[in-house]
């Protein structure tokens, strides 16, 4: 729903906060890592080339402590085990990940040129894809020195690489939206009235670790005519009774992301409130029903639309009905417009709706559903109650 | 001296807990950006190309809220006004940025290629610098819109673009010193004996953000055995007598970084301990003794260096004597062997020494200091004692 999660997104805090997620097993990583370049094959590339990221974490379960600016290179091509270069500082790190059996290391010393160790493990006539978020540093290393070997980002390569999750990853994802939904509710019971947003986004934050988030991204309070704005910054504005307050939180709970959004009155609301709920709710509800395989992303998107455009807001809807969940909070797939990548059993996306009313009040409501063989099911449980909650 | 510093440094955590620095005035950017499209002319560079991270930070004072994915460019050249490209959703926040009256802010919108957008504003045979965090994903963009232009790392380029502070930038430098030395003081009144390494961390932590700070990157305890090793994430330790315990902490402050490393004793400390603390305290001294204008990095790395070799711990010395600090918390000049760059006045860099006998104990000391005209002063105030201090 909120493209303005993906936006706060960011790595965890300091030591004092970040926890380290349960690693899966070492032919879960062998796995990925395999099915990854038979996949880049089918897609006519050499291999793929990941630097640090959700990737590499996906793939290996490798996340260097060293900065960015020393390269650190997962290799995978179907026709050679994984390699992984990394800088020699890190070896005793990458041999304890527990990809480690599956992965040949080899290292580069500081002082050693690490494209030209890279080099060794490519071809020089290659086309790889290679992480979106690669530093240019690392790249313009490559491609000096491997001049006639080509790159390709890999959102564009392969855009769906982690997006049809197994059982374990979809159990994570449950527990993850579970333990959010638990922090919103905790929250309904403490005093919205006479509090600033930025006092309540700290409460949200410190239930969702509570709730055994050990990192959160998102916290955002919205209230009164700021609810219509979903890149809103909680702030110091006072809630007050008859504000509609929306609350965006998520996080990650074992290494995996979750996202929810709800809407709550203060006090009793409106009719025109009631009804704007009412159709934000049958909006997403729409979403849910319009998921099973097979199903263009573009047409959840248009499920919910329909419904906000029958109801007379279609100029007011939020833009994006949702988007992929998984060890990032915000991935392929997108529900938007004119995607027509099809759902498959396995991909955990979260579904929303939104109307935005600027100047009085908006509402919107999210959360993460998985595509089953038939369907969909909501990660976090049944939703309780569709009607606007109340609070004092 | 401690690179493992900049590998525990993250962007702040979410709005809960952020703060926006004093913004500085435009007259500030206007200069940066003059100066530094001077500097890539006379390092042969058509310009520059820069994405969100700390220089386009330093130069216009834009970080975009959007994600990486989205293109953001300033363009800097000699011979026209800043340019800086940002995605249609984001230029009220661009135009509201205080160097805005100094840039050409133009727009893309979802939908457009934002590279045929950048190509736009470059040159068909360019040669520019570029910062060697942007992404990949924009680097390959950027390549295909122009492929006869070609693109250098910042880092190569101009390795100095934020080396040299201005009055105003120092202030805030000694400032945020000032508040972590504040903060290291103020833990040595509470107990360590018996108390977990994390928790001792949690409390640095949060002293760091009572003297002010609005982000922490740093907040490390390494006790007993633990403090041979400057990487060591603070952990479930037990502290207890005997132990020797260093404290590593840094964050930011008003958008500049802190950096102080301290070592104390939990009680009496052996005489060897006392002695160790007397070397490391006489080395970082002598690299103090050694800034000054015209000096060549590594000769300050050799000061301390000597000083511990002959006191004959040559081996167990740290590898680092220190680098450069600003907006971020490790940047150039690094002071480490090999390194000819010379200091010049403005420059703002941390000097230390640290002796490591694994398997015992280590002994680290690092703070900030500003190179004069004439030499070189401590910017968080002159260093209290140079004793080894006891803590209960």
């Amino acid at each position: 729903m909120t493209p303005d999660q993906a936006e706060s997104v960011v790595p965890p805090p300091d030591d004092v906060e970040s926890a380290v997620p349960t690693p899966f097993g070492p032919r879960a990583y062998a796995t990925r890592m395999r099915r990854a370049a038979d996949e880049a094959a089918a897609a006519r590339l050499t291999g793929l080339l990941l630097t640090p990221g959700p990737e590499l974490t996906w793939l290996c379960g490798h996340r260097p402590g060293t900065s960015g600016e020393r390269l650190t290179l997962l290799v995978l091509t179907p026709e050679s085990e994984p390699r992984l270069l990394v800088p020699a500082r890190d070896r005793a790190q990458a041999s304890a990940a527990p990809a480690s059996a599956a992965v040949r290391i080899t290292t580069w010393e500081d002082g050693q040129d690490p494209y030209a160790a890279a080099a060794g493990l490519l071809l020089p006539h290659g086309h790889y894809g290679i992480s979106d978020t690669t530093w240019s540093l690392h790249l313009l290393g490559l491609e000096e020195a491997l001049p006639l070997s080509t790159y390709r980002p890999l959102s564009t390569a392969l855009p769906l690489l982690r997006a049809v999750k197994d059982d374990d990853e979809t159990a994570r994802l449950a527990a993850a939206a579970a333990a959010a939904h638990a922090a919103h509710d905790d929250v309904l019971a403490v005093r919205f009235t006479g509090r600033r947003e930025s006092e309540l986004a700290a409460d949200l934050a410190r239930l969702l670790r509570v709730h055994g988030h050990d990192r959160v991204d998102v916290a955002r309070v919205a209230s009164g005519p700021h609810s219509a704005h979903p890149g809103h910054r909680s702030g110091e504005r006072v809630i007050e009774p008859g504000d509609t307050v929306v609350l965006d939180l998520g996080g990650r709970r074992d290494g995996y992301a979750s996202a929810v959004t709800r809407t709550v009155h203060v006090g009793p609301p409106t009719e025109e409130e009631r009804g704007v709920h009412e159709i934000v709710r049958t909006a997403q509800r729409a979403a849910f029903e319009a998921v099973r395989p097979g199903v263009p992303c573009a047409e959840v998107d248009r499920a919910a639309r329909a419904v906000v455009t029958d109801a007379g807001h279609g100029e007011h809807a939020v833009p994006v009905t949702g988007h992929g969940i998984g060890i990032t909070p915000y991935e392929p797939p997108y529900l938007v417009a004119g995607r027509t990548q099809l759902l498959a059993p396995g991909m955990c996306v979260t579904v929303g709706a939104g109307i935005l009313l600027p100047g009085r009040f908006g509402m919107r409501v999210q959360e993460a559903v998985t595509c089953t063989a038939d369907g969909a099911r909501w990660l976090g449980g049944a939703v309780r109650g569709r009607d606007l909650v109340v609070v004092d």
